[in-house]
């Protein structure tokens, strides 16, 4: 099986790619995770491929596109990590994958062989990275692409962690219903409170509590509540947090969101 | 085959589901119906089920996610019905399912065997509809999931209906070409019209007869016409009527559309 | 196998000619090449398909739906072409497939046996475009959809020239980053400048020299580059030209690009 990902929204670019693929390995099962990461947004390409971390099993292998350097000197990968194949450019993009398996193993695309015959400078998702993908599909050996890289690129992934007797981290991204989504996990968080009631802050915004579902609280009040990642979450409920805020998207990433213990009145 | 419903947009949150449908039954059939439904609008999915029905044959099975109160005691449900089955929330997103089939049966989702190991409080989708679905996809009897539900949840449906002398219906949508489709079904109109040419009015616009095709009217000309549901249509010729009448599509929803006989010059 | 490309935008209209197509052919492989095609924009779907047409092998059928005429008198044909097969209504949707093959052979859709059984007036690519794509991918020869069609109709489609000691050529498009392909090709323009270096102007827009990526440049500036159609684009690094020109897309159709010799200095 190939997931798909990129920044290619819905044109034509993901079809081409995919007609590469069943040209080259006809029997191969095509997933596309999402195509609508935001344009050469290397950290919300990277979310994705986090949250297919746990879901998909032993052998898939993850096209993902998200490639502001093609035609550059950055280098085509494949990285063989948690018992699957990540295929796509060095730039970053994989840093959860690297971080989630110590023993990640990285092979520079090389050889040409498994290329198309002509590669473009602009679309190395049809030209390089699409063929590969499929030859592996159909049983190639990573170590046969090229040399091991050994120092794959990664972004600087900020940790949630405790300061000053509370939780801080950072928002992550905003999802299509306007919810917030923070790098500040369950477990992190509830062996942080210890079954005392938590004060979650975002700028001037307090939300006392943190509710279970997206239901119980009247439309318009904003809840804090752990999201299907088991994440910290901020959300309106029925309603867009991010347009509350007065925010673009793309200003959302990295407001700092704290956590602390509520005193017992 | 699997079907997939949503209101989940182009991110991920659709191949995260088809991971975990696939780490089930891996030879299943996926088909995209739409994941554009709006948020949380459970007539738009309601609507989009409906338009399924007469399309796919016996044995699909429809899984649908517009689920504003997944995490509350809402029930998830399967639903036996014209030889498909159907899976979701149990909040009306299969009123035209119920409508259509008298001897529908519900069965509550229950067994937790054959949901993912641990459930999130926000993504059912991802953790009870999709594995499921994927169960009953390989062959699982939905008796097995869990007791029967004797009373799934409906919509207010609104029929039209002759009313003094016309036929009075409702504006229930508009497609991406802004033509805005009702619930007058051609049947009842031709019905009432028997061969006498028709009026049709929507607040102050009036149009006079009923055309075959988007084609033959000049551009811009307001048309009325039966959709590929059957159903009656208001239409603007290489134009947009919601933008014209400049209403936003959710406020479209449920205007009086009306059809009477127009008397003979 | 189908691929499958319209402007049906991300409704259910795409998902209800699968379920047609699956019931007919069950183990076809369908492929989404577009279904982002700006609405009744014939040009726009023409070079959609014209990036397939080296992508795809020979075997490959190609559904095609941007119908404005759909219910008018405009023939619904199959085209057997580069060894593939395409089917939509005869509007010059598939003109770039008649430049490419001079002797692909058109068919009359007219054998209501490989219809639905009821034909709408309005969705031809469920009612007769995908169940006859269907019945071809299980074998049927398309000789048996009824009589030629000697005079397919093909859309005026602008070719560059040398003019006056320069190439002139038109923009045809925007993608989805806003960069804008033009109709000059790879091979006219190195043979053209035979070494030299190149002047590419559109409007008051000078760019020196052709770049051979989209990394080099500083952002914001704007370069000229060989796109993965091999064809002349206009780009900002990291940007939007079509913003920054201050034009929507549908006006960047058409705008005049010429290439000229850089005097040297």
């Amino acid at each position: 099986m190939i997931t798909l990902t990129s920044d290619f929204g819905p044109g034509p670019f993901v079809g081409l790619m995919k007609g590469v693929i069943l040209g080259i390995c006809p029997q191969v099962r095509l997933v596309d995770l999402s195509h609508s990461v935001p344009a050469q947004n290397l950290r919300a390409g990277a979310m994705v491929l986090e949250q297919a971390l746990g879901v998909f099993g032993p052998g898939a292998i993850h096209l993902a596109v998200v490639d502001p350097g093609v035609g550059t000197a950055r280098r085509p990968i494949c990285l063989a990590a948690l018992s699957m194949l990540f295929v796509g450019p060095d730039n970053g993009l994989f840093t959860p994958v690297l971080l989630a398996d110590a023993r990640a193993r990285a092979y520079l695309l090389q050889n040409k062989k498994f290329f198309r015959e002509k590669v473009s400078a602009t679309f190395h998702g049809r030209d390089i990275f699409a063929p590969v993908a499929a030859h592996l599909a159909c049983g190639l050996d990573p170590a046969e692409l090229g040399p091991v890289v050994p120092d794959p690129i990664r972004l600087s992934w900020q940790v949630a962690k405790e300061e000053n007797g509370e939780l801080v981290g950072q928002v992550v991204g905003a999802d299509s219903f306007g919810n917030l989504s923070t790098n500040l996990g369950r477990e992190l968080v509830e062996a942080f409170l210890s079954g005392r009631r938590a004060r979650v802050t975002l700028g001037d915004i307090t939300v006392t509590g943190i509710s279970r579902t997206y239901g119980p609280r009247e439309p318009g009040r904003i809840m804090a509540l752990f999201n299907s990642l088991d994440r910290l979450e901020l959300a309106v409920s029925h309603g867009d947090l991010g347009k509350r805020l007065g925010l673009d998207p793309d200003d959302l990433h990295g407001l700092r969101v704290t956590v602390s213990i509520l005193p017992e009145s």
